[in-house]
């Protein structure tokens, strides 16, 4: 790590989020000393990484620090020598993301941007694109770490990991975090205090163990659980409890994404009844980001507002300043992020991606070894790996067949005449998006 | 293996499969010299036990050979001494097996004898019964060989072989030997000269490759499939056929059962739609079953009756006796059968059952090596036997968050609310036949 | 398989062993209906190929078969369509084995063909001309099975496995049909109603049970064994009994070179004197061989001569004649070969070789599963799969440094000192048997 | 963790190295608050109790520390309440260890104290008084942390874990803190700067990688390292250069004590040497003690003697201080220490004991998964593991044909016939520490 102060690339620096990103960089100043910001975008996204790359300048110079904000079109440019590149894109914008989740609603599957179908497209539009920053950051800053945050986190790492020279990423998702600050509340006690011992996949993540000043609370903490009507929630997933008899026997803390696995039809309904009272959650969003940017236009605003926390990926970008932190200075403390297996979970091939507890050292996160998973979250932890590896290669090879093949196999869809519907409709709504299916491959 | 003649004993004798069976045991006579064959009911099954015992006394009659039928209630008193015992029991009669089927399509999640909530209740009710027939074989018959053919033969194998000290137990299911039949037929080829690598679980098997004398030729079986607009069903199973880019992507032959888990919402509707016309398989059965034994009343007949096949369990007696067969002469013939997996399926514990083909020797089946099962089905078949171990330990232990557990795992269910009431109202109707949940444990 | 006549073709058909092949032919002519055998052999080897292949013509010929005996120094004309090629190719002739023999032995380490210094240059030599002649398959007769029983045997067939396209290939070795016999004979049964269960590696098999009718009588085997003064010795191994307490707990049984690990310094000390008195097993052969030549040159001689039992390689070719029918018939019996593991010994790659008991069908070896080996043996087995791992890639890439890995590595060398000093001496003595090692890649 | 100040129990109090323990335990003071340490110690210990007990009091008075030494005889007494309880004890003093090293000597194998036949023996007395210790624990402390630096640290801890109800359990050695400083000395770094990622088992660890400031320095190490006539040695280890094709292709860090294994020969020869000419270690370590011993009865000496260094265990019981730290305030820095593994090796059992690097957290070491083991020393460590497991077994149940087995398999001895001969000497040499083998079942 140079002695210079550090150059941070963020693509998609647009972003709503940007302003979160600013605070953990200028909070953290003293030890990690950021000499650069490059927000990069694309030409759609122009006057959004204005208004934000406005609001981020005047933070800084509140601040009174020497950190120089760029706003820039150009990657390449912004990625040459860089430190750190953080990616938080959106292909397709919102506009994709409402296809993604009304489309299979149609077809009385679930449209969310992460898991099933939703997931599914955001993956196939995503990963072209992330491994076309990981060739110029090849040749451009080899060396450079690679903070993923943009959805689905899990297969985008597992993308670059397996199909890129780029081995330094990380994946980062907010939903341990949230986990850890909620079992905190439950239990009352400060989160400092508390420790998780992650393991599964991203959005698939069990609390395989709870201590509170190292002694286990699990069983403390799955039993208050079951008293509350709410699942530890994130903002855009609707609160329903767990069954005692069925928690109890899991002996696990879910994340708040299992209740996609472990109440299906609830949550299909549930979805379903938003997505004509309030609009799917794309819709929602759009609103909400519609009145931050309103905000942000405010020549007077020189900090993040607090109203950014409604929009849903509360601490995301702030996880990704305390992982650069912890890399930077060789912090050791212990995240759960999205990195390379390595046998940290038995089953999973070792060069898939997995979110689990990590130690974050100067060399990177190194995996803690967890063993097998409880036999009763073996099989769908192991189904959704597959099915990400094979949504991973469609993607890369623009597979119609392994494509089918992904959406049938996800539990949340199991049926390969749905699975046929939704691909075929899918694949022409975000036909602009997805060139790896659309190549005349006639002459190759 | 002794030289004198063989015993054989059938437990759930009076069962309508049994004319099948004796037809096996007397066309493989030459090579298979059965001496006594014990057919034993319950007080319940009486009747049908001595109809269906004076049918077999007719064709051993009829075909002039020396093998002594007797019929018994005292099960103690057939197990004797015994060389095999086959299994075909059904604990709590086709009343239970329609509550099975009626109850859970009431909470709209599928109701079948042996996959989801049906087979669920199936393997609770069964598992106790089995467990104690390993018993007395423990002291009456150690060095027997129990076949089982009682639904779910997977998990009544792995309770036998993970809770009993009987290990020389063998699950048998007619799907394989349908699946051959079918390819034959499909590939214009005789039956004698193909052969499937098969591996995976009890009614979740895939055929990993098909031969035709000794080359593969699974490609073609495949895409002649996909123009037709079956599965290869079974009698029980409707029949619909696989989306060819699936199938191709997919590239194994799966089994008719396949279609629960990938067509699960089109099958959900044909069995409601079923059992709104023409009645669940439980309620078409019991008719069948009484026409079957009006016939097998008349003195005249002395051969298995051809209206047999329409029951369902076509070629399932006659597997049972070409397994004793291949035993008792070492024959060294290639059948998938239920067996402990030892190593074949890679990922599944050593100590589980799977079905896969085997050698059968006079040492048993010996299970072929088949690595790791290609990754688009391993996430399945893992969450499949998941499901099969936890309650398997549910049934023994008659613990009911277990139960619950097992239940919301899966895929079939996914639902922790409706696996809660389903399992309530389930619990309560078949209290009869599941002492294990209702003993008092207060002063244990 | 082709319903015309077979063609074999035998590489190194000049060897002595050749008229057991050809006895092994005839015997099986009426299931086995060879058309054209082909006798390939180098310049070196011409004479020999001409007097073995005179008496191969008078052995057909006496048994009134229309087998036709072509004698070539054209491979390639041979390879051409065949449906069985065989090899027992010696690179280097005899004079290469003393060496093998010889230093090591002046180093204080064991000098044997198979195992340690001697395997290890055996493989070296043997290994980038075994895949010449897969090369040559691929195009010339790519459906053909290659059966080797060139030693190492393990080796060879995993360097096929793993760097070619030829992957019907089969490793064979007549160690594991001694221990049958060996066993038949202490146990007073005829070998037919033997069978015992083999997984290990080539020279390291081990013998997991042993039956008799069925029946488990493994714990009288090794107890009869103990009582003995010598371990079912070969030709070539000295017999020295195993010490009751270390079989007892071992509960296996062991194969004869297994005596080379586990009485290391005995076995090395015989070897020595053996070399001293007889001369090492190459210069013992070398004069059995000439006398069998001599016999073979009798144009009244028209059958395997007895004397050829002497030789050391009983059994060799008639288990290779036998695979041949068993393959050809889809018979079904269980052999012991060298195959692509598959799973069959976990913690062992998949794609390695394994000498582990087979049902042979006409899709060639399927192998059993036997899950994991007794931990006492593990690592051994792991350590020589290490080893046998790295010699085949250095054979392939002339890599000093991997080769020096590999020897150091071996527990009968155990010195990277030693290990060096032999390397370089050997590496100069067969130095026109190693191409790959003397390239001059200066320019590549 | 209590508030109040910690409980201390060392058990061998009496040990020379106990004055580098209480030094480490006084520079920590200010972060780990020690109330009280007791020193224990057996009758026959009890002079140098006193001697070393009285030194540890003049310490601490010298640093005007309110810590509280006892020294008791009590073991009991001693452990209730403990926090932590640290074990250095010597089953037999180094009368048994000497026998360890000369009488598998004179059978020309290995005699050392912690590989091959001595190491052997010496788990044979050591593993039943640890069990009997944790015993006591498991009612007098349960919740304490036992620190095991006896040797051999790796199958002790194993046994623990395996075989107890004490799963707070750390098994500690010197030999990667020496590696590290070696290595840090070897490149001219200052050791904070290194870190090496540890894998392996106890005196079997390997360097897989090896870094400066996060940037990997292996290559460069290990081509300074074959520039040295070194090994980077122990105290009691011959130094002997790596030979540099070996190391290179081997592409690790080797221990110290990977000499035994792969310089074989020239260990045994140097281990003869030294016994003649200035006594084996234990000899040495005998007289070293001696003096040590003379000098702590100095009534003017208040701190460790710089003469300590000398004695071999140099780093030990400062490594054992530095972990009860890290513990205690949650550092999660990152030590090499004997852990359950857990999946942080694949292939090694999960419930083995193995040593690798850990996050040291106050829920314990937690260790970084690593995968697989390259191919080049996946044997060796799984060889060395039967061996441990076993022995562990042999040791616990005085079972005469496993520790038979086990010294066979050890590749240091290789000969079950040797290895009969050192059991059956030892066994009568060593008969008062091993009761286990001596009592008598008949009436069991």
């Amino acid at each position: 790590m140079k002695d210079k102060g550090l150059k941070i690339v963020t693509i998609g620096g647009g972003s709503s989020y940007t302003p979160e990103l600013m605070e953990g960089f200028i909070k953290r100043y003293h030890e990690l000393p950021v000499e650069e910001i490059w927000l990069v975008d694309i030409e759609e996204g122009k006057e959004k990484l204005e208004i934000v790359g406005s609001l981020a300048r005047r933070m800084v110079e509140k601040a009174r620090l020497p950190i120089k904000v760029h706003l820039t079109l150009d990657r390449k440019e912004a990625l040459k020598d860089a430190d750190f590149v953080t990616t938080q894109i959106r292909v397709g914008l919102l506009e994709a993301r409402a296809k993604d989740e009304r489309i299979p609603m149609k077809y009385g599957v679930l449209g969310q941007e992460t898991n099933g179908a939703g997931g599914f497209f955001k993956a196939l539009r995503t990963i072209p694109v992330i491994l076309e920053i990981c060739e110029e950051m090849e040749s451009l800053c080899p060396d450079a770490w690679l903070i993923n945050f943009t959805n689905p986190a899990g297969m985008i790492t597992e993308a670059v990991l397996r199909h890129s020279r780029i081995q330094k990423v990380v994946g980062l998702c907010n939903v341990p975090i949230g986990m850890e600050m909620g079992a905190a509340q439950i239990l009352g006690v400060d989160a400092s205090r508390l420790r998780i011992d992650f393991a599964g996949l991203n959005h698939l993540v069990y609390g395989l163990d709870v201590f509170v000043d190292g002694i286990s609370v699990k069983e403390r903490l799955l039993s208050l659980l079951t008293e509350r009507k709410d699942t530890v929630a994130m903002k855009n997933i609707h609160a329903m409890g767990w069954e005692p008899a069925f928690l109890k026997a899991l002996d696990l803390f879910p994340c708040p994404y299992h209740t996609y696995y472990y109440k299906t039809k609830d949550m299909l309904e549930k979805d379903w009844e938003a997505s004509k009272n309030v609009g799917t959650r794309a819709e929602v969003v759009k609103s909400l980001e519609k009145s931050l940017f309103e905000l942000y236009k405010d020549p007077e605003l020189c900090d993040k507002p607090p109203q950014l926390e409604q929009r849903g990926g509360a601490y995301y970008s702030d996880a990704a300043c305390r992982l650069i932190h912890s890399i930077y200075t060789d912090k050791r403390d212990i995240q759960p992020v999205n990195t390379r297996n390595n046998g940290a979970i038995m089953g999973i091939p070792a060069d898939s991606a997995v979110e689990v507890s990590c130690v974050i050292t100067r060399e990177g996160p190194k995996p803690i070894a967890f063993g097998e998973l409880p036999i009763a979250v073996q099989g769908l932890v192991q189904t959704i790996k597959s099915f990400e590896r094979i949504t991973i290669d469609a993607a890369i090879n623009g597979d119609y067949n392994q494509a089918h093949l992904a959406l049938t196999i996800n539990p949340l869809i199991g049926s390969d005449r749905l699975a046929k519907q939704i691909l075929d409709e899918m694949l022409e709504v975000h036909k602009a998006y997805l060139p790896n299916f659309f190549i005349d491959r006639s002459n190759l």
